[in-house]
């Protein structure tokens, strides 16, 4: 069995795009506003996510969406209706997010008061995990659907997550998904980080994800 | 709520890429190999869906498939288990495949008397529908657990598929999916894809499938 390498060149790319994110992670400090960089596939439950965290959480924290989207803005409706300042980012075709970007995002939502903004990236997971956005923590979520193999085909997005959410665990008796190989897949990428099971619709494991960001936020503020 | 357009130019490479792909299917129709170039999201039982098409097919047409990813090489081994030709691409980080990555790929399997030729393209619903490869026909693959709206948020994957599969029908009791609903949104962005719903695990809408490959197979050849 052949296998055959190809390598882009891209290098320059990044090493610009790492100077704008640590800038902008530095000033996004200094304000006292945390940015998450949420990734995940396309129909992981992001959005249904963000609506359930924003229930539990928008009376005790000041919470900004940006959602990044190839088209249409069904979502930053969606989530606006659960009480977060929300706007819509449309790439134009692009499948990542990247520093300045975010950065044009974050000026038009207007950061002054939020503790914490969540970057809805664009449904993919190869390009985002490449781009550093300026965000002070990232989380994929990873749907039960997708099965426990894909941080051996995704390599890049399970190592440069702080944490990964499995979602839709609600649906896991129909589905041959194996809690126990996924941590052992995510743990083979990244032996940090946490891993936080639970399905939006049940509220199973809901209480554990908004524990995680509560404290980020604490520790942002420090 | 603002909306912020940002294009990437890559008009060049694109047009460049076109040139190439117009020249190799010209190849394969001379060839009378018909490929096909299968697009999804992660998880949506690309691999799944080709194993149970091989169990199939195998007997009467001579097929080989790329299996294209980021990293690993577990698709090619399960794919050849069925009686495939089959290597594995890896593209190095890259979200999608171009024309003449499909031809190194194309030249390593060997065309050689294959009826048929499956490109599982890179997992992700925007890069890949960029860029033409070659095939002489696209195929993507929705699954159940992604949702009935996807077809609003990916367009251009919906736009350029001659067929959309969707895949996993057998879990659709468990999920807030409806098809009617699905079939609306796919005919807003292409009035003229074939929309095969199906199963690879239970059967259901498997024979649909087949009989429009063997039907392109022998338009191909004509």
């Amino acid at each position: 069995m052949d296998t055959i390498k190809i390598i882009e060149v891209k290098e320059d790319v990044r090493a610009n795009n790492d100077r704008a994110a640590e800038a902008l992670r530095a000033r996004l400090h200094d304000a006292g506003t945390l940015l998450i960089n949420l990734m995940s596939s396309p129909g992981s439950g992001k959005t249904t996510l963000l609506a359930a965290t924003l229930d539990r959480l928008a009376d005790s924290l000041a919470i900004g969406v940006m959602e990044a989207d190839v088209d249409s803005d069904v979502d930053a409706h969606a989530v606006a209706a659960h009480g977060a300042r929300a706007i819509q980012l449309h790439t134009g075709g692009m499948c990542h997010l990247d520093a300045a970007m975010t950065e044009q995002g974050l000026h038009s939502l207007g950061i002054d008061g939020l503790d914490l903004v969540f970057l809805e990236n664009v449904g993919n997971l190869i390009c985002p995990a490449e781009f550093d956005t300026g965000a002070g923590k990232k989380v994929m979520i990873l749907s039960v659907p997708e099965g426990h193999d894909k941080p051996l085909k995704y390599p890049l997005m399970f190592e440069v997550s702080d944490l990964v959410i499995v979602s839709k665990m609600d649906v896991a008796p129909y589905f041959d998904f194996d809690l126990k190989e996924l941590e052992k897949n995510v743990r083979m990428r990244n032996p940090n980080a946490t891993i936080c099971p639970l399905s939006a619709k049940t509220g199973e494991g809901m209480d554990a994800w908004c524990n995680w960001l509560r404290a980020a936020v604490n520790d942002w503020k420090k």
